[in-house]
């Protein structure tokens, strides 16, 4: 990852977006990205294992950083409150790349291979964030019921994030949700 | 779907869970299950499109039966009680289909991809009861929150319920993890 080659990673995921809205995902190929980033296969290849992790790369960051959260929240804590600030905290940096997340979005959203991965990616923040809950001393089934109301819940704020005109803030849109779930649960 | 084939379809699913748990999924062949069954090709194929759906043959009868127990619910029923009852209504059959269920169960876990054919079954669950709670007059975003939050109860209950060594009575375990979802969003 030389340093004659600035932001190769960040130009290569702009590229990549563009095309598979432009062209689908299908049918664009990892010469095109470089080509498109001005830059070279070999390098597309030292940032991104194929075309499929440009949009999946942030998934590991975005597990880490939501279980650091989960793990440093105050201690006895309720665990869903623990759950809101751990999805308040990862929602925070999107922030400010609407644009790219909306673009990623469609083009998940046109592909049923994406889908299913997206879905998995899910389904592995939840089971990570009800194993955090666990080591702060929750039992189960509440920690694996927290942990996937939560992911439920970030689901929800994202796609209001993603949909709404404007974007709004998503940390906010984030901890408006779990009101909401609170008040549905309890009957309202 | 002659007569003279009594059970065909049941036969088939018991023949081609076994292989699946004997053989592994991928080494199973249509051929084999219909061998094993005492039937021909020819009518596995007039009962199933592939051996992947022998496992996924349910999910549009679950997913009817969800909406409909949902849609029957009390009118004016707070959405977490219509979610409740409409899981309830829909463990009741999993009764008595302990053995079955994890067998099938196992295979799945053992397949990166009937995993991910899950989690859409799932997903596809969760996108119709919130369709069902617009329908009977709850907003967004608590209908979708309640069907997530639903879906997400489910999970935890079906896990539990196949996990445990007498397996216990699923719709119980059901309402009992409402309860407990309940709880854990109010705090405690």
């Amino acid at each position: 990852m030389g340093r004659w080659e600035p932001n190769a990673r960040g130009r290569l995921e702009q590229a990549a977006l563009e095309l598979y809205v432009e062209r689908g995902y299908e049918q664009t190929t990892v010469a095109e990205i470089a080509g498109r980033a001005g830059l070279t296969e070999r390098t597309f290849f030292r940032h991104f294992a194929d075309k499929r992790e440009v949009l999946f790369a942030g998934a590991g960051t975005l597990r880490d950083d939501l279980v650091s959260a989960a793990a440093q929240a105050p201690p006895g804590a309720p665990p869903i409150d623990v759950v809101a600030t751990a999805l308040a905290a990862v929602a925070a940096p999107f922030q400010g790349r609407l644009e790219s997340v909306r673009r990623r979005q469609s083009v998940i959203e046109a592909n049923a291979e994406l889908k299913e991965r997206e879905l998995i990616k899910l389904a592995s923040l939840s089971a990570a964030l009800a194993e955090t809950l666990r080591e702060r001393g929750v039992a189960e089934p509440a920690a694996s019921l927290a942990a996937e109301a939560g992911i439920g819940v970030f689901k929800v704020a994202f796609g209001r994030w993603v949909g709404e005109p404007g974007g709004g803030e998503f940390a906010r849109i984030v901890r408006e949700a779990v009101d909401e779930l609170k008040a549905v649960a309890a009957g309202s």
